[in-house]
């Protein structure tokens, strides 16, 4: 499978604020194997450098973009403006944002003709099994892989389900 | 190109009452011509049948699930439980809604493990877009098909701006 | 009166996390004399679990169950589509929702036809003095420690109004 | 048994202009064959007559209350703070509600040891099934007839399905 | 001026722990010198009680009541059901709240024919401003002290404004 | 009583597309013979004459001012910021409001010291009979007449639960 | 004074759908005697065309930009990111925006370092007019106009004021 | 260029407690070499002192406005109500706002005619921006200074990506 062999996934993020939430999606891609970049690319501060990313991104290689920012968190919706790719915004709640309303809606609320396949707010690990799973319609291998993670979730649950039908109220 | 032939985006919506919002998935990825089914699961009066759906839709070669449902709507979280299939969520804002919110909420806030690609409310033909998009990885034929698509809404902007410019405020 | 001899009431949340919200309806069910069982099933990480869960209730003696999640809270609302006893939803405020407006909205907005018994959020002891107030309908004695205990929180109300009445401001 | 001979729900209102809406409870119940009484009682128009209605409750014989109201709703909760009987409430959007949140957070919310079994806004029909699936404890009889109701249920989402899925797109 | 020989104004909340608030009108109404009264009256735990409390107010020589309370907060309405007197509501952001929301919206969104003047989330200061200004209509001494409040609230400001202003940045 | 025969209430609004909506006070007020007048006054567009009928109001007799506005709503708080006179705020729901929510905040959260007695939503009616509640206090015979129409309040339910509970379902 | 001569104010939207609401502005600057242009830009549809037109309007002779866009509403805060000129953004309640709430936060809530000046939703108007207060500091001429303007204003509500006034109630 | 030598921006805010939020402003103001004073101006407790302040800013020489303010925030619209400069508003979250929602509606809703240049909640750093980039439509110098920032924006951007890109994940 070519998507272990080379970057797939492009991670982006708006600051590096913005980095200890997105380090979920970045655990969660090499436990399953997916080979991805890292970068901080800002739409309001850096605008030639988000349009050069995200024109580039299939070129380059890439296959999803996973993209995490708050308040008004244009940057998932305009890399998608842009790429062909399909796009994966992550709403992150930061220090400037009103409850993470302002980041949710800003990511969710795109018009017809552009999606953002958005998570839930600072749900970068799930953006991340998102891209596995996308990645793994092409590849029997990451599939297996995905299938697998879901029954450690199942697992993981049934162990504590054991554990608390143990105890004693 | 394989998925010009066979069905390979299954499309459901939790009642016949969500049909008219959910056409507009249909007609768009009639357009991109790609093959889909669709049909009415309700998580909520058919649990067993939305089991059945999501369980058999990887072995009946669906390769992504487009999910509409309003209100409480759980059809696409419990369908992305039970597949490792991507998962396209659509709010819809059904009679029963408080203003859609409950809706976008119960469909976004997936947990930490299991994501749902969220789109807009009521945002029906950007679930078709992200479904083609998301193929298009494997497929360099859609690929020019979505970028053709993308080319079509600049134009219809542009023309639009033209007769703005003529207008005579 | 049966149901102080076995089990009726199930008490169910979606994550271990939840038990210390859910503890609370342990505690009132102690206290009140009605016999339960703890659980944890998770319906996105265990859906045949949960399915397994709601669709023996019944049969193993279950008269009422209590499913507390948060979030996109889908368990109460999945428990209740698949059995036919009434389900109390307790919406928790957990650390992935938005200021619990998820987990009320995807529990309460419910669709016609599937009820699910509401409480505030993260009010677990109402989930319990709600299921005693159920079973004290076919139950006299049941039906006077439920007075009891109102009259109990009449009386801490009115020693706390003396005791504030004493004050000197 | 006996439920099906005489008066064992009680439906109130908080005004007339409720009655659209708390039809669908009337209707589910007749349909079920569970006895009811209908009445407006104003939690704030009439309390003496709200007091009166809840203190008598259980002992004329009603087993549940069903209570709508809208706005600054507490007729559902001032009942239950007066009986013992478990009160369904049913948020009505009314005229002179802020889109239906005043209703639903001023059912909702209530307070430890208070509860009020919420359902959905407008959701009369949810209250009048889960009035049935409460009484359904104690009897065999209604015990069948909401199953019934929740295969016919099915059975109609069943029907919608085959006629969706012949649909020529 | 009668009303400082008498209590005239009752203050009352649903809880015990809605005392730290509510200490903000009892300050107010002591540097105003209005004679005032506080107790523990809970809508929801002492129905009677705060029945007899209402129905005794104007008999018992009081003028205004202020009435706190949180989330399905229904103390200030009830009591203004049942007294024909002005009553003054403070919700109150209690820990069993969502944000203060279900606290305001219980007690401003009162239906037609039964008025709470509503004051902000957690305001007890302002209700004992407001209780004086009412108070003040009939007695020239309070409308004097009233004004000698506000003149005390701007030279304050003014004060602050001077500091400010001098402030070297 | 002194204030049926000169103007004790001065009812305010921003606009005159406020007149539909504020015209229930003036019914109300008629009806409880309690003496008026109506103006527009706008905060924003006439920032001097709000001013002085603030400033001149108490001169000029007024006992209460009623002041509606809609969206940031500055009104209100602005005429109790300028006079010591109680003032009751009436969040309008106008054509430039997000569903209200702008007006009632901007009316209900004033800092400390500076109260507004908020009503509902469109509630003039309510405002109409709150500021007959605080004249009340110093008239016996209005006093009587907001007795007497409460107890129309209640006459008008009782006449509509009586129909009700005749009614064949 | 220049600014009557050339172009100074440009007025983009993202959608044609957007022209009834914008043309508020149009109308405000014609009456103000501000020369202004009007086109499409869409952030989504034209990224290009949207860079391009924020890249060369100070080059063009632009001092200030009015923006209009719904939904998750990108274009005043990415043309901000790119022009230095002051940017004011009219959130636009568009038929796929959830109430106006995310046109409102998407363009209010932008990150430090990007301003966009954002006034009331649906408000062109006074987009408008805030364009043409920006641009009076360098005009005493236009500067005249403005009060002038506001002077309209005035005479129009004290125009209602005495209508209002003079009616019979 | 004239605006260094003499105070062209008016800071004010409505309480001492809002000087850490609004310090922001202050220091990019300072960096910009944009003269400006300081000072506290409370709309509701010292209203003609706010009415002075307006009233005599353009005379003053003030160019802008920034006025910040928390819950029922007035002091921005009012302001502009009074004087015609640009008045660029700052939604304080302060320690009495229902999550800075309050403070956020009754700055930008103003109704039509009377436009405050609103900013994200607490983004008085942006206000500061926004009136530099005002003033520099007058000063080439200053224009100069504001690219100059934006440019400093992007650096900081680029190191940090830079950064981020090296790390070993």
């Amino acid at each position: 499978m070519s998507q272990e062999n080379k970057v797939v996934v492009g991670i982006i993020m708006g600051s590096k604020s913005d980095l200890p939430v997105m380090q979920d999606a970045i655990e969660v891609l090499k436990k399953l194997g997916v080979d991805f970049e890292v970068s901080i690319v800002s739409a309001h501060r850096t605008p030639e450098r988000m349009f050069d990313y995200a024109k580039s991104a299939a070129e380059r290689g890439l296959k999803v973009i996973i993209a995490g920012a708050g308040g008004a968190a244009h940057l998932p919706g305009m890399v998608a403006s842009i790429t062909h790719l399909p796009v994966i915004g992550v709403p992150v709640k930061s220090s400037n944002s009103i409850d993470g309303w302002d980041s949710v809606l800003s990511i969710l609320q795109m018009p017809n003709g552009i999606p953002v396949a958005t998570v839930a707010l600072n749900a970068a690990k799930n953006a991340g099994i998102l891209s596995a799973q996308i990645l793994a319609i092409g590849s029997a291998e990451l599939s297996e892989k995905v299938k697998a993670f879901k029954a450690e979730l199942k697992e993981a649950v049934e162990k504590n389900a054991l554990e608390v039908e143990q105890l004693k109220f």
